[in-house]
């Protein structure tokens, strides 16, 4: 077989730092475990790369991208050099652009984040039931609220109007939430019957489907959403449904996470409810995530770590890479390297378990999860 | 001087219960502190009056509505009646279409909701600092994403689109930003400098503004508030300020809501955020809310707790009557009852502190607060 090739792009902040640390314990696994693995560096979405160039990517990105099976990304957005005392932060819009870039050029329609408290990660709940979180959150990632379709009208006067589009094809709809239902099947066969959800159209089911909207608020493409879940289901009778309005999950998210199985969102009700899914899982420094196109290998899939650039803390060495390595995992997974990627994520949870996370150097905490991986 | 006037809306489900327990209050505090206050009952907003004329209000429910100071809600959304043994469910954008419809046709722009966590309350989060929780989050209440513009394309087909618009004007959003600044500086007044809030512009501050936007996947109503906001800051000169991504502000309100001020937000986020803090005062069953029109008195404003109609408790006593009487208190307030309303906050933080409200009946903890005005 040939060697899986992954695109590196550390990006800016600590995403070069958790990238470090993932390009040691993938030459540790790949040594290891024999695995037929190949990787290039990508250096391009950096604010270095912006200045000589005066844009985050090469015109033919894309392209590149194209000839790997994988990216593998640390982390983007760099409030730039100092200059004049000031910083020249460089807009979210250009500095975050290759993000947004690759999910909707790479059709990577569906971002998937799992919130699981590993034992020895922080608990920001008070009940003890948070420890039994399983969730995976499902959130469209090409289209929706962040098609970026709008504009500011009269800009700078007191008439002025800013309009932003929302767009949702059925199409979109209907693969989101068939894979959401594909999940949660597949789910239901590793948990087997262990686990119980309410719904109230089939009794309690082991395995569950959360459809996100705010249909009361939103009812065009609310409605749209709620005719296609109801489709779908019909195709998995095993699997239980119910539905959640964006702001009531949110606060169920904080009140009773431990009900959820899988969640289906949009493209903006994913982004808010993924970030409060991190938290469950102990925050950002253990959040990982993917961006997938689950009917295709033609194009690469995009991972990285939930968390962003943090220049606050960059250069420090303050970073947790735990996000960035069970990142890694799901890559590992997605290629094929199943082993591996278990044995990845059984060393980052057995080394939380053991080591006390907090007063560690990112590269010591890599030091610890490889001599785990041994 | 003429008597204030309120005209109460019931609604349904829980809305019908706690809203019994309003009247019971307001009847004790006229009596007590001889407030001039009348009140009628407008009953419309439920399903019987859906049911018998076809849609959920009068034609001329507004006008009807003009001649009160303030309208006091309980709860919208029934499921209704059981027919062929399925439940005759009113669309919920028909059966909130009266909250929508006086927001908007009242001009009622901003939405308050305070969250404090009163001491006896149920704490979610882990961190005993929740319990110095003490922000207001101020929510943009007449256009950006709800302005419900938008429709289906192709209904039905595998070809279909539904677009959803969001409208930001200038005017709307300078407004309601500089209401936020206005509500730091008299919180700043009340709490003088005993909090401090990091500000990277102003250094720490005792009182903090904090924007909330998503400008980096949707910048043109990013940039005009952000913006706006940089323009207002100016004119206060006390009041720190800071920006939150809504995905980023929904995890802090999980990892260190104590940060926060006075949190200002567009209709969408704001309605998420508002939940967030509601939990962060101990669940729906505390949190009060209000939709205001702070330029002027000629409009009734709107009062109504947080919470739903929950149809899944509604008729058994079980509803928390707190939300509405810390509700009740907000209008008692705005009606320039300070001191009722004063008296009505601390009764109920009384009662809450001395009682064990899981075990009592709606009407039960409302006779204990009633013995506490006393
Ligand atoms: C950086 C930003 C555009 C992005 C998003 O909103 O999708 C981020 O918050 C994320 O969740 O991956
Ligand atoms: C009922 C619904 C339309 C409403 C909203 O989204 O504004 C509610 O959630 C609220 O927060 O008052």
């Amino acid at each position: 077989a040939k060697a899986a090739r992954i695109a590196l792009m550390p990006g800016d902040g600590i995403g070069v730092e958790v990238m470090d640390q993932a390009v040691r314990v993938l030459e540790r696994l790949r040594e290891r475990d024999g695995l037929r693995l190949h990787w290039d560096v990508l250096a391009w979405p950096s604010t270095a790369w912006h200045q000589e160039h005066g844009q985050m990517m090469p015109d033919d990105a894309l392209t590149q991208a194209c000839d790997y099976d994988a990216l593998l990304l640390g982390a983007l957005g760099d409030p730039g050099p100092l200059v004049d005392h000031k910083r020249y932060r460089l807009p979210d819009g250009v500095s975050l652009a290759p993000l947004l870039t690759f999910r909707k050029g790479l059709d990577l329609w569906a971002c998937e984040r799992p919130a699981r408290l590993l034992p020895g990660a922080p608990r920001y709940l008070a009940d003890p039931r948070a420890e039994q979180v399983d969730m995976l959150v499902i959130r469209e990632n090409s289209e929706g609220e962040y098609v970026n379709q709008g504009g500011r009208l009269q800009q700078g006067t007191p008439h002025e109007v800013a309009t932003q589009l929302e767009i949702f094809t059925r199409r979109g709809t209907e693969r989101l939430i068939r894979h959401a239902f594909v999940r949660a099947r597949e789910r239901l066969q590793i948990h087997g019957s262990a686990r119980s959800f309410f719904c109230a159209e089939k009794g309690t089911a082991a395995a569950q489907v959360c459809l996100i909207t705010k249909r009361n608020a939103q009812p065009a493409w609310g409605e749209l959403y709620t005719e296609v879940f109801a489709e779908v289901a019909r195709e998995f009778p095993d699997i239980g449904v119910t539905h959640q309005l964006v702001d009531a999950a949110c606060m169920k998210f904080v009140q009773c996470p431990w009900e959820f199985d899988v969640v289906v969102a949009s493209n903006l009700h994913g982004d808010i409810l993924t970030d409060l899914a991190a938290v469950l899982s102990g925050g950002l420094g253990l959040a990982p995530s993917c961006n997938i196109n689950p009917d295709s290998r033609e194009m690469p899939a995009l991972f990285e770590p939930t968390h962003g650039s943090a220049p606050d803390i960059a250069g420090q060495g303050k970073a947790n890479p735990a996000a960035m390595l069970l990142t890694t995992a799901m890559m590992l997974e997605w290629l094929g390297f199943g082993p591996s990627a278990e044995r990845l994520r059984q060393a980052v949870a057995q080394d939380l378990l053991t080591s006390n996370t907090q007063a560690r150097r990112c590269s010591e905490v890599t030091d610890g999860i490889i001599a785990q991986l041994d």
